[in-house]
């Protein structure tokens, strides 16, 4: 369905796709995709925050910093060629050089992308083999493809698609699945056609990203190589020129869906969870302000471990409402639990814990409001719950 | 054996205790402490830096600002008395009052300090009955009753003790166990004859704790009802007029290891965990650049996992190395696991990763080693590791 999205009959503007087994992973399993645009893209893109990146961050960012135009995206799982040194280096430039080889584009056309093992060096032999096998199967028919060699862990494929009157939007993404350790990473890549400067793109994708991605916590780890990249082929008959032009508009709200639904997604495949933490904050002074409150209680181990008992214990989500950098009232609080009141104005209210408990078990979703009366803005976080299945798939042996 | 250490024949000097159960605790364990002093005392304290504080930590607060001298601390375990709204400040109230008739004292004499299931009225008729029995039981050999009573799932009693020429200092506190839900806090009493102004006792208290109760994590979350204090009879000979003396420097020091010595019981007893872990930063541009560093790896979930697998995963520790506040440069950066290096000037080094493994099984505190080489300043965090014990423990059911 999705692969047909952005198609049209001129091959001109397309983007194909291709994936195959190089090795990286001990599984066997796909391992490598490739994502191509048959014409330059606008690039927009958001990068992990940690100081220790690997190296294809680092050139990801160099490009970005230029404003090149970007043909290509070659994407491995398996090893995320992250703390590997000036070999690591070394490689990210050989895989530029190989896939602008075989697709007939420049280095600079290229981004690369990884996920895996930290500290193993990427094996260039299996790269260039699986370039040479993957490019020559490009194919728009491939996009699902794709999606699932960019996974590592993960139990399902993560993908949006939208097509308005104005313009096409679809995506993949993989998330917190870390069976083998380390494999932390959020890789999330989007495709438009929708005509715009770069800088309003930018713009858009980083907006998105700190609304949705950045308000989604598995274990608060922040990975070497996490990335969303967005690629416009400016094919739309439409061309947005300003921040105020109405489609842009719809454009950012549709970009905010679809990163939204693949955060979700995300968290709803965190490694070990069982249930989703929604947790929602109004009555702050800014939206910052209660995002940031909202994710402090979506990470808090102490919580998580009592939403996997299926505990109404909302003493620890209100004790994280008072741990962040914003000045909060205590006395006025109200905190809800699945639309139960449990504290109300800063006095705690009586509930019946046996009925909320069976609440709990039943839904999937555990919902938290949380009023600060304070102003009229709202933010939201996910997170989900710690379980044995999380320590058991994180202790697992280094080999 | 520390039950004699600030006694002297004219009890006018002592510090005497006295413990009872007052029912808080389902288990029927002691739940209640008081702590007395024959003479009035120098007080200094540092607490939660939660803003959704208990009530007893707020009126705690309010007599340090006074720089109010202190005769007594009642304590109680069961229950922290916190997100009780108007209820639980007057339940201070009220416990100030009755504990000063007892002891015949001011009730702003009187600190009050809570900790159990947050949210839970306290019941303040067993807080009465409890306070008559202990007070009439005041005695310089309750001192490890005491100790005991404000334990919640501790496994181990936390004591520390000193004798110098100078000064005597004792202390004892509890730590991060929580088989029943929210019993995270911290609490630390410590005491001295040391003679000297409130402004240096509260400065060397500061500095203590910012070296180490503020460098250990169990789970990350910050309780509602934290807290150390320091009381000082000044009965010692000598005394301490600036922060130049020489004894001075002297009591700091034995108060440093004070604190390191009951943070580092803490770690080895908090919950669920088997193994400790010790990260070292050197070569930072400050102290607290170390300190920071050295948290964040200590307290990374993934790292925690990987401890508990006994798992050579190194990449975990240093991703976390990125990921604060401190501008590093991660070419530079040397990683030792156990005192064999894994990765120096930013360059993976080979090592058996099975070797490591059998000696982490083996070694009781798992070392991290990380050099900065950006400076000369080193600090250190302890943590421990996240098992399968401490997911059960934290996802038991509320009531």
């Amino acid at each position: 369905m999705i692969s047909f999205i952005l198609m049209k009959k001129n091959k001109k503007e397309e983007f194909i796709f291709a994936s195959t087994i190089c090795g990286f992973k001990a599984s066997r399993r796909p391992d490598l995709a490739i994502i191509y645009s048959s014409l330059p893209c606008v690039y927009a893109g958001v990068f992990t925050q940690n100081q220790v990146r690997a190296a294809c961050v680092d050139e990801d960012i160099r490009l970005l910093s230029k404003k090149k135009k970007i043909r290509a995206i070659v994407i491995n799982s398996g090893n995320a060629n992250a703390c590997t040194g000036k070999q690591g280096i070394q490689a990210v430039k050989e895989t530029k050089k190989i896939a602008a080889k075989l697709l007939n584009i420049h280095p600079d056309d290229v981004l690369v992308a990884s996920t895996g093992v930290i500290g193993v060096p990427l094996d260039m032999v299996k790269m260039k083999a699986g370039l040479e096998k993957a490019s020559s199967t490009l194919s728009a028919q491939n996009v699902k493809a794709a999606a699932k060699a960019i996974l590592t862990t993960d139990r399902f494929l993560k993908v949006f698609s939208k097509n308005t009157k104005s313009f096409k939007l679809f995506g993949f993404a993989k998330g917190a699945g870390m069976v083998h350790p380390n494999m932390a990473t959020m890789l999330c890549y989007l495709m438009t056609d929708l005509k715009m400067p770069q800088s309003l793109l930018q713009r858009a994708l980083r907006e998105a990203v700190n609304i949705s991605f950045n308000n989604i916590s598995v274990d608060g780890d922040i990975s070497t190589n996490d990335m969303v990249v967005l690629l416009s082929n400016c094919q739309s008959q439409i061309e947005v020129k300003s921040k105020n032009d109405p489609v842009y508009k719809e454009f950012k709200k549709v970009l905010l869906d679809a990163c939204w639904k693949l955060a979700k997604d995300m968290v709803r495949d965190g490694e070990g969870s069982q249930k989703i933490i929604l947790v929602n904050v109004k009555g702050a002074k800014t939206g910052s302000d209660a995002r940031k409150i909202a994710r402090s209680v979506a990470s808090s181990t102490l919580f998580k471990c009592a939403v996997f008992g299926r505990d109404p214990n909302w003493g620890r989500a209100l004790a994280r409402v008072g741990c962040t950098s914003v000045k909060i009232k205590p006395e006025k609080l109200d905190v809800a639990l699945l639309n139960t009141f449990v504290y109300k104005n800063g006095q705690p209210i009586r509930f019946n814990p046996q009925t909320l408990h069976r609440q709990m078990k039943k839904n999937d979703e555990i919902k938290v409001n949380i009023n600060l009366k304070l102003g009229k803005k709202s933010g939201i976080a996910y997170g989900c719950d710690l379980s044995y299945d999380y320590v058991k798939l994180n202790s697992a042996y280094f080999t």
